[in-house]
C-alpha cells in the first residue's frame, strides 16, 4: 500500500520529504525505486521517526501501519506532536470514538492542541459508508440497512489464509471461535461510521461469526492445499448496530477461498419507503483504497483540528491533482 | 409529485402553511385529502401565488411545475422576491449556467438580494451525480465517465409516448429528429452539474439522438397499439461532456417500450486507473424523486444565499425527520 500511494503521490504533484518504513529489506533505499517510478525521488527510507519529522516538517503524514488502536496510538501520536496532520488506513480508527474511546480522545485532544487533524480513509470510505449514506439521502424511510461484502483469501497470502480459519475441521472451528480474542471487526467500526455520516445515534454494536465450509474440495493457492469437502474455507462477520432512530444496520463480511466463478462482492440495500440498492462490480480494492486516501489529502489538510471522522469531512471528491 | 411531496413532508414533521395548484380539479380541496392523508390540514388550494406568499411567509417553496427554464423563471423570481427559498425538480434549473446563462445569473442575483436560496434536487442529484461523483473520488485517475440509464415510456402515459416518437417509422423519426428543437436534454445538465460537483470544468457539451427500432411487435401500453416490428419503440439521448482535465463524460439516457423482461437501469463506469462500477437496480424513481427532494429542504434553508447548485450543498443525507 505505501508504495503504490508514493506512486500516486508523484503523479498527482506532490512532494515526498521522508520516508519510514519498519522491513529492514527496505531502509536505505530511493522512495522512488521502492514506488516502481523510472527515476530517484532523492529520498531515502529510515527508521526514525522523529528525525524525519523534525527536518521536513511534512504537510502530512501517510501512515499505512496497522488497523487496530493498539498499534497506532503510539505512532500518530508522535505525528501530530510534531505538527504534522496524518492520514491513515487503519480501519479500527475509520470510527473508533465506541471500541477505543479513551485513545481516541488523547488523539483528538492532541490534534487540536497541536492545530493539526487526524483522519482514516481508504476502500471503505467509498464503499463501505459514503455511497451507502449518499443512496440513503434517496430514501423517504429507512427501516434496515444491509451490506454483503465478500473478498477472495487468495488475493492476501498465507498469513491472512491461516487467520480466516481456512482448512480446520467444523470442531477446530467452534473451538477457535469461542476462545478467539479478536479486535474490533472491520464491519463494526465502518458501520458506525456510516452511522455518524447518515447523522443517526448508536445504540448496541453486534458481532456474529459464522463459519463457511467447502460444498466441493476447494484448493487454496495462498496454503498451497486442497480444502476436503466440509472443512472452513473462510468465515463471515455479521455486524450489526441499532440506533435511537430505530434503523437497523447490519453488514455481512465474508472472507473466504473462492471458486473460479466467483468475484469480490459489495452489495447495499436499504428498506424502508423505497427499498434501494446499490451493487458495485468489477472491485480493486488495492487500487481504491490507495486513490481514495490520496483523494482525501486536501480534505484533511483543509479541515477543523482533531480526529477528523468521515462524518467531518466534505464530500469524497476524485482530484486530478494535489499540486 | 406534488401530492407525494406534500405527504412525505408532513410525515416528517414539517408544516405545510400553503398550497398553489394550475389544475382546476384541485382548486378548493384540502392538500390532505390531496396528498391521501387520512386527515385535513386545513390547507385549501388556491391559485394566487403572490397572496399566498405575503399571507404566509413559508420558509421554503416547493415547485413541481416545469423541467425548462422558460417556464420556471418566472415563478421561482416571484418567490424569491417574497423572500421564500425555492426548491424544484426542474431538470434544467440542476444546472443552467451553460444551457441558460442570463436567466440563471438573474436569479442567482435575485436570490443573494433577497437574502434566500434556490436549489434543484431529485432522482438525478443522488443517482446521475453524487453516487457517481462519490465513486470517482476513489479513482487515481479517470479518463471517461459513461453512465448508462433507461427508462420505460409505459410507466408514463400518452403524451411522454409521442414525445418519444413511439410507433413512428424510421423516415419519420429522421424527418422529425433533423427538424425538432428540443429543450436541452436531462442528461446534458446532469453531466454539466456532475462535473461541477467533481471539480471539473466544462469545454463542450454535445447531444446525438438515436432512434430505438422494435425488433419484434411490441404493445405499447401507454398508447395502447402495437408497434410493428423496424418501427420506433422510443430514442436514446447520448450526451458528452468534455473538460479541460481531460475528462470525457458520457450518459447515454433511453426511453422506450419496455418488453416484460426488462427494467429501469443505471449503470455508471469510470476508465482509468482502476476502473470502476457502480449498478442500481430495483429502481423507484418516483419515490427516489420525491424523497432526495424532501431530504434536501435543510440543506437549502442552510445554503449561503444565491442559486446553489449541487456544488454548493453538503453531501447528501438521510433526514428521518424535518422537525
Amino acid at each position: 500500500m505505501g508504495s503504490m500511494i508514493a506512486r500516486m503521490l508523484v503523479e498527482k504533484g506532490a512532494t515526498i520529504v521522508g520516508a519510514i518504513a519498519r522491513s529492514p529489506q527496505q531502509l536505505g533505499r530511493d522512495v522512488g525505486d521502492l514506488a516502481g517510478l523510472s527515476r530517484p525521488l532523492g529520498v531515502t527510507v529510515t527508521t526514525d521517526i522523529d528525525a524525519v519529522l523534525a527536518e521536513t516538517k511534512p504537510d502530512i503524514v501517510v501512515m499505512t501501519i496497522a488497523s487496530f488502536m493498539n498499534d497506532m496510538y503510539p505512532n500518530v501520536l508522535r505525528c501530530l506532536q510534531a505538527g504534522a496532520n496524518v492520514i491513515s488506513l487503519s480501519e479500527e480508527l475509520l470510527y473508533s470514538w465506541i471500541t477505543s474511546p479513551a485513545e481516541t480522545a488523547k488523539l483528538d485532544a492532541a490534534a487540536r492542541e497541536n492545530n493539526v487533524t487526524f483522519a482514516c480513509s481508504g476502500h471503505q470510505d467509498a464503499y463501505w459508508v459514503n455511497l451507502i449514506a449518499v443512496m440513503m439521502g434517496s430514501a423517504h424511510t429507512i427501516d434496515n440497512v444491509r451490506g454483503l461484502v465478500e473478498w477472495n483469501v487468495d488475493d492476501f497470502g498465507v498469513e491472512l489464509a491461516n487467520l480466516q480459519q481456512v482448512g480446520r475441521t467444523p470442531a477446530e472451528f467452534d473451538t477457535w471461535n469461542a476462545q478467539a480474542q479478536r479486535p474490533p471487526t472491520f464491519g463494526r467500526t465502518s458501520l458506525q461510521s456510516l452511522v455518524a455520516v447518515a447523522g443517526l445515534h448508536p445504540l448496541e454494536s453486534t458481532t456474529e461469526t459464522r463459519p463457511v465450509f467447502a460444498s466441493t474440495d476447494l484448493k487454496c493457492k495462498a496454503l498451497g492445499v486442497i480444502v476436503p469437502v466440509g472443512n472452513v474455507i473462510g468465515f463471515t462477520d455479521i455486524d450489526t448496530v441499532t440506533t435511537e432512530e430505530n434503523v437497523t444496520l447490519t453488514m455481512e463480511m465474508t472472507g473466504k477461498v473462492f471458486t473460479d466463478e466467483e468475484a469480490d462482492v459489495n452489495e447495499w440495500r436499504t428498506f424502508g419507503e423505497p427499498n434501494l440498492t446499490l451493487i458495485n462490480t468489477d472491485l480493486h480494492t488495492h487500487h481504491t483504497t490507495c486513490a481514495t486516501l490520496v483523494n482525501r489529502i486536501p480534505d484533511v489538510i483543509g479541515a477543523a483540528p482533531g480526529f477528523a471522522t468521515l462524518d467531518k469531512l466534505p464530500q469524497l471528491t476524485f482530484r486530478q491533482t494535489l499540486a
